[in-house]
C-alpha cells in the first residue's frame, strides 16, 4: 500500500468514526448549551436596569458557584486570565519572581504570570493526568531550587520561585493534594488553573480546593459560560476580600468619597454576564451528564480502531469531559495535520492541543525543563466536536 | 444668624432646588436608559449561541460606534481601564516611562498607566474646561522636560516622558487639537481618555479624534452601557489591527494552530455585552437629548441661588452633560460634605468629584505639578442625579 493510500485510510477511519457520533450536524468545538432561564434572567437585568458590576446576579453567581464546588468564597471576574493575574498578585507574587507552570496549557496560564511582571518557568506534564505530577515536580525542584532566606530561588537565574500554577488539562484532574504537599515543601503559593475543570473531581473532591486559590473560566467554549467571565475560589475570607477589593479598583468603602488605597484593577464581572452564569449553573448537572454521555459515544465509536483511542479518566479521577479527544498512536502521529485538515474541509470542527508554551515566541527565553510528554501529547492529540447538544 | 442656622438654610436651598427637578423619584446617579432592542438582541445571542467574543454584535458595535464618532476604526474591549492600558502598551509606552495625566479624573486614568508599568505624572486642569489646557501644559513641560536622544525626559527623575492622557471631565471637552500640538512639540503619544465624553464635541468635532487613539467606557453609569465594556478608536488601521491582536491573546491567524507571537491580553468584549451596546447606540441621540434637557432643567432650578450654580459648556464646546453638577461658591465650599450627607439621608444620590489622584495612597509619591484648580473643583463640586429618565 502506498503512503498516500495509507493516509487516505487513516483519514477515512477517523472521519467515519467521528461521523458515527455527530451525524450530519456540524457544531462548533464546544457550543454552549442554553436550555434554561438565560433569556429570563437577562431580561430581568434590562428591566431592573442592573447590567453592570453592581447587581444581584453577581453575588448570587458567586454563591451558587461556591456551593457547587464546595468552596467557602468565590470572586467573579471578567475572565479566567484576569482571575489568574489577580490571584497571583493578590497572593503575593512579585515582579521578577518565577512561577512554575505546565508547558502544556492554553497561553493564559503563562500570560497571567507575565501580566504580574513575573516569569513563567515551564515544567513537563505526566502521561497519566496530562498535568503536572507531584513526583516529577518534587524531583525537578529539588535539583533546581536553593534556599535563600525564607524562600527558594532558582539556582541558575537567582530569581525567587514563589508560586505554582498547575492546570487540569481539558477537565482531567491533576493530583492537587500531592502538588499542595510539594508546594508546601518549597514555600510555593499554589493557585490551580481550573479554567477547564468545573465539574471535575479527584478522589471525590472538586478541583480547585487544594491550594490558596483556584480560577475557573466561563468563556463561550467552556462547560458553562457567562459570555466572558471567570471566578477565583478560595477558602480564606481575607484573601477573598482582598481579591474583591483589588478587582473593583481598590476603592475604599465609605459613603461617597472616591478613595483608593492601592493600584487596583477593573476586573469585576458585570451583572449581565453573571445573570447568564446563574442560569447556566442551574443546568450544570445536566450538561455534565451530556459531556459524559458524549465521551461514551466517542469511546464506543473509536473502540477497536487501529490508529488510536479515546482517552478516559484514570482511577480515582472524575473528568468533566469538557473537550473530547482522540489520541493517535505514535506511528500515526505524522498524519495529525492531514486529519485536522480533512475534518475541517468537511466542516467538522477539530483542533490540535495548544503548541507547548515553551515554544511560543514570547516565552522561548523563559526557563524550562525538558518537556517530552507535553511535546508528545501535542504531536498526536486531536480535540473533537464536544458540544453537549451532540448527546441530546 | 447662627452658623448652624446658616448651614440649615444652605442645605434647604440646595435640596429644594434638586427636588424641583427630580420630584419624588430617587434614581441612581446615572441609571441606564433601556428603551429599545436590548432584550431582543440579548435573546438573539442566546438563540444563536453566540455570547462570547466571537459573534456578530462585536464588529457591528465597533462599526456603529466608529460611524457615530467619526473614527475610522474601533476596537471593543472589556472596559475603559483595559482600553487605556491596551492603547498605551500598543502605542509604545514602556515600563519606567512617565505619562502625563490630569490630577482630576477617575482613578482608571492613573491605574491604566500603572498597569503598563509606567508612572503617572499629574498636572493641573483648567478652570475653563476642567481638563488639561494646552497653554498650561506647554508652559509646564517647557520647564520640566529636557531633550534626550529622540525624545524628552523629566529633568528631575530622568525618566522618559512618552505619553499624554487628557480626560474630558464629566463630558466637557478639552481643547484636544491644542493638546495634540503640544504633544507633537514634545514627542508625546496622545491617548484621549474619552470614557465620559461619548456625544461631546469641541468646535463640532467629536472628542477622541485628535491623537493616536482614544478610549470610551460603557460601564453601567455611562451615557450608554454594555454592562461592562469599553472601546478604543483610532484613525490608523495598523494600530487598530495591533490592538485587536493584543486584545485577543496575540493569537496568530491560521487554520487551527494555537500560536501567539507576544504577551497578549484577554480584553475582547463579549458578544452579549456588544449586543446591549448595539441597542444602546440606536438610542444615543435620544439619550443625549435627555441629558441636555436635564441640564436645562437643573440650570433653571438653580437660577438665582446664592450658594452656587449649574456649570455649562463654554463657547465652541458641546457637552454630553453625562453627569449634571452643581458648583458651590467658594464661601459655601465648607458645607459640601454636609450637603452630600443631607441629600443621601433623603435618598437623593449625589457624590463629590474624585479625590485628586495625586492625593491617593498609591500615587502620592508620583511626580506632580501643583494642582490648585483640581483641588478647588474637588472642594466644591457636587454631582447630581443624572439619569436620563429624569428628563422623560
Amino acid at each position: 500500500m502506498t503512503s498516500a493510500a495509507a493516509l487516505e485510510d487513516v483519514r477515512a477511519e477517523f472521519i467515519d468514526a467521528v461521523k458515527s457520533v455527530i451525524g450530519d450536524s456540524r457544531p462548533g468545538l464546544h457550543d454552549p448549551h442554553f436550555g434554561g432561564n438565560e433569556k429570563h434572567y437577562l431580561a430581568e437585568c434590562v428591566d431592573t436596569g442592573f447590567v453592570s458590576s453592581v447587581g444581584s446576579f453577581v453575588p448570587r453567581f458567586e454563591q451558587d458557584l461556591a456551593r457547587f464546588v464546595g468552596a467557602a468564597h468565590a470572586v467573579a471576574v471578567v475572565n479566567g486570565t484576569s482571575g489568574l493575574h489577580l490571584a497571583l498578585v493578590g497572593l503575593g507574587v512579585k515582579p521578577g519572581d518565577e512561577v512554575i507552570v505546565p508547558a502544556l496549557s492554553f497561553v493564559a496560564t503563562a500570560s497571567a504570570v507575565a501580566l504580574a511582571g513575573a516569569v513563567p518557568h515551564f515544567v513537563d506534564v505526566s502521561d497519566a493526568t496530562w498535568g503536572i505530577s507531584p513526583e516529577g515536580l518534587r524531583s525537578y525542584l529539588a535539583g533546581l531550587l536553593e534556599r535563600r532566606g525564607e524562600g527558594f530561588v532558582n539556582s541558575h537565574t537567582g530569581r525567587p520561585v514563589t508560586a505554582l500554577v498547575p492546570m487540569h488539562t481539558l477537565g482531567f484532574p491533576v493530583d492537587a493534594d500531592g502538588l499542595a504537599e510539594v508546594a508546601g515543601e518549597f514555600g510555593l503559593i499554589l493557585v490551580e488553573d481550573a479554567a477547564e475543570s468545573l465539574g471535575s473531581y479527584d478522589k471525590g473532591t472538586h478541583t480547585g480546593l487544594a491550594g490558596q486559590a483556584a480560577v475557573f473560566s466561563f468563556n463561550g467554549n467552556k462547560t458553562i459560560t457567562t459570555g466572558g467571565g471567570g471566578a477565583i475560589i478560595t477558602a480564606d475570607p481575607v484573601v477573598a476580600e482582598r481579591l474583591r477589593h483589588l478587582s473593583t479598583t481598590a476603592k475604599l468603602a465609605n459613603r461617597y468619597e472616591f478613595d483608593h488605597d492601592q493600584v487596583g484593577y477593573n476586573y469585576r464581572m458585570p451583572n449581565i454576564n453573571a445573570a447568564l452564569g446563574v442560569a447556566q449553573l442551574e443546568q450544570l448537572p445536566e450538561i455534565l451528564e451530556r459531556q459524559r454521555a458524549l465521551h461514551n459515544m466517542y469511546a464506543d465509536a473509536f473502540e477497536g480502531l487501529r490508529i488510536g483511542h479515546k482517552p478516559s479518566e484514570t482511577t480515582g479521577a472524575t473528568s468533566n469531559y469538557w473537550l473530547q479527544t482522540f489520541l493517535l498512536d505514535r506511528k500515526f502521529a505524522v498524519h495529525k495535520n492531514a486529519i485536522l485538515n480533512a475534518c475541517l474541509d468537511e466542516g467538522i470542527t477539530v483542533r490540535p492541543l495548544w503548541k507547548p508554551l515553551n515554544r511560543l515566541e514570547p516565552y522561548r527565553s523563559s526557563p524550562s525543563d525538558k518537556t517530552p510528554v507535553a511535546d508528545d501529547l501535542y504531536s498526536r492529540l486531536i480535540c473533537l466536536p464536544s458540544s453537549p447538544v451532540l448527546a441530546g
